[in-house]
């Protein structure tokens, strides 16, 4: 191994500002903290300092019995992290999501709905500081336990919650992508295809097969390419003592990924 | 369905300049093109004018006897327009890597090995334009090869390419992920350790279980948090007059992603 | 390792009477023979006596420039040997059906449509030579395709093939099991339901999960219990000198098995 | 639809005698009951008269405040409906564990270890009443464990438990297939290949890759062919009003089952 010297090569900007720290304790357990405040709770473990988190990065810290180690959180921790009211799009189908609809840096995305802003969450912290997020929940209990899940992770500046049923209208335009997890993609697909730019990517997510056969039906219905559905199972590997294997643990069903990219014309 | 208005709400900023066009002709098939030259070849089909292309994106062009829409080219698209000389990460793994490595915009990556540079490409696509990718390969034929696809897909201001094992050590620092795409992960992993900065990821894909297993038990001899290993099984899902199941089509193993985050102590 | 000694506990009966041998050659691939004529033809290898090869079962044998061992064909090389016309449930799904179906020996099973007999050919080995299979194929040249396969795999006397369309009747009663692997299984619920004995396991198999929902809706109208889909996936384990990894190899979607109970009254 | 007339095909012996009984409640429970006793206790349920249960078969009858339909049992409602005192082989692995070991009526089969005992009725299910299943186990409050689980699935007249380490010798010949569900199965490759008939299957069900590797290499130094090793993922489809779609429910990794034939040579 080469030790480091005085040729390092560092970075061109600043890494990441903690301002969310994920927290892991000694038994496994992970906790998302903001350390916008003085003190930060974690759940049946205490109250500590959020100065005294940050200046120990990566350092063993007692709270009560137990020892903790805090890091910035990764964008997987961001989501993991957060509350949830309802069903909500998951990491695995999050990352699939994120690639598939292209959602880059300075993206300009339209999601509906919100729910508990999990993918919300997701969309944001992709399209980084200079991109935007525009998500339309109808109900105002989900818009408002979202936005403590936006703040909680750090990107409420890059979200904009409007109100209303995106199948009566998306007012953005030239948008990079719309991400539609809402029970009936099929009724939102003629707004979607007038909001996004050329290319653009069009993406809804469905527990069932009917979901996704009327959805594609609709989609095959308009100037759309590049039609795709596709199923993510993602399953753990342990590697124990006692050997390598998949895990025993759940591994259920949780939806389909459509997409497709707006054109002008079809064949 | 509301008709737009003068009330529409734009992007805030241009959005992506079409460097580079995915084309799709009337069989289906797919053409990655770089818009920099006055014209383009299209395999098969023949010889068009990249203004052309680029004032008609998304119409019907002929070209030939055959039909192609151009748009512009999707992270996804970049990735499997490029020619490979290797086995290489594929999307499906791609999509579940950048997001559980937690690559963000901005990010400054460090990759091993570049083969095709295939994998090199979507992370420069995820970092963005003011991320950094440096990715060692040993072989100067790859990284020849390489520079040709970094170039196709537009992202080589983003990307440098050093000779030289990684075993050997990185000289870069205060990095927010290693990503080891190398047969023997575990010669790298003091030094990626060295290079990650606190929280970073370290990365490792490898096909088989010994190299999992290898992998992850030299990780939990160093300060790492988190090792998490999975797979990914991507199915497509084909809806057709007839009905809607799974696809027939090949559905093959690829490799095993490993996970963990960099800490100071363990407990 | 203990040695064999006077001691040795035999079978009560005679093994298998090999008239029907599994032929694997030096490249690993294998062959379905016959052994009721003199000689057999071994495609692109040649001919060889069916005498020579029961007298020296499990030896290496040349046969033109090429080595093969014959064994006794087991069921699954009863059916993966022969030869087919049309879509067929494979070995994965003919395992999981057999099993569910509750195909025990001396069983009384029912089955629609014929096809190449693939299928046909593993129930009757399930129920063994005191069982009956009687097979519904409206089609005559599939009928007459499948006696040949029938033969081949030497099951012939335990299995009837019917004419016409299993949707018009069933003409068998107290039925162990009905096994629908036809287009429409709803048209035949009824007539299934009628043939079976109280307890007879119904059984479909779909390749759409149109026609899953269908049958299932269907089933739920008559006196059936334990109605279950499933699907089954079959990942090869591959263990060469560079690891342990599933299969790159393809895998598929075959179709969904769908069982349910006769009973009488419903809840 | 046809009705059934004076023409009706019946089997040509009587169907199973319903000595072992799946019964059914209204809220979906299923127990496993034997009818040799004059009354039945069902759990939670009370006391019923297996004469009455006998007496109407597939009908609707009351207990305590619930209703329960009985149905003779099928070989997967008498390997669930037992009790268990350890990891055991399940269903879905058991139905291609029959299948690709060649399981047939009248098969004579050595199993090691016992366990529970589950294995061990599906394989006696599967050789039938002239079928035998001898079954070594170390631990005699396993195999006291396994009598009782034999004799409530009513198959204890044809299957031999006998106690001691198979490693050390299998006392049987001829054998059409032995089954090792044991941690070091290759312990136990040498006796297996001795006590295996030419062509009979040698199968080993593992937990971890690690115990494939050692198993497979192990056998490839012995005179077998036809080497394989798979993985059985079964999926449940679920129908419900809001659509068709996989389970969420559990889809844990249970191990892998490896197959292989004797011969007497090699290539």
């Amino acid at each position: 191994m080469v030790r480091k010297s005085g040729t390092e090569v560092g970075r061109h900007r600043e890494g990441p500002a903690p301002e969310v720290l994920s927290v892991m304790d000694d038994r496994g357990r992970q906790y998302l903290l903001s350390t916008r405040g003085n003190v930060a709770q974690i759940p049946e473990l205490g109250v500590i300092s959020t100065a005294k988190l940050r200046a120990n990065l990566g350092r063993k810290l007692s709270i009560g019995s137990r020892s903790v180690i805090a890091i910035p959180a990764s964008p997987r921790d961001r989501m993991e992290g957060l509350g949830r009211k309802a069903q909500t799009v998951g990491p695995k189908d999050a990352a699939s999501l994120l690639f598939n609809a292209g959602i880059a840096p300075d993206a300009f995305v339209v999601e509906a709905g919100t729910g508990s802003g999990w993918l919300t969450v997701a969309l944001a912290i992709a399209v980084g500081p200079r991109g935007r997020v525009v998500t339309y929940e109808e109900r105002e209990d989900f818009a408002t336990f979202a936005r403590g899940n936006l703040s909680l992770a750090d990107v409420e500046k890059r979200v904009e919650i409007r109100g209303g049923d995106i199948a009566h209208g998306i007012i953005e335009v030239d948008v990079d992508a719309v991400v539609l997890d809402i029970p009936e993609p099929w009724t939102a697909l003629q707004v979607a295809w007038e909001a996004l730019r050329i290319g653009g990517t069009l993406c809804a997510f469905s527990p069932t097969t009917e979901q996704v056969r009327r959805t594609v039906e609709s989609i095959r219905g308009l100037p759309f390419l590049g039609i795709r559905t596709i199923e993510i199972i993602e399953r753990e590997i342990v590697i124990h003592e006692g050997g390598t294997r998949p895990s025993f643990a759940p591994l259920g069903h949780t939806g389909y990924l459509t997409f497709a990219r707006k054109v002008l014309d079809t064949f």
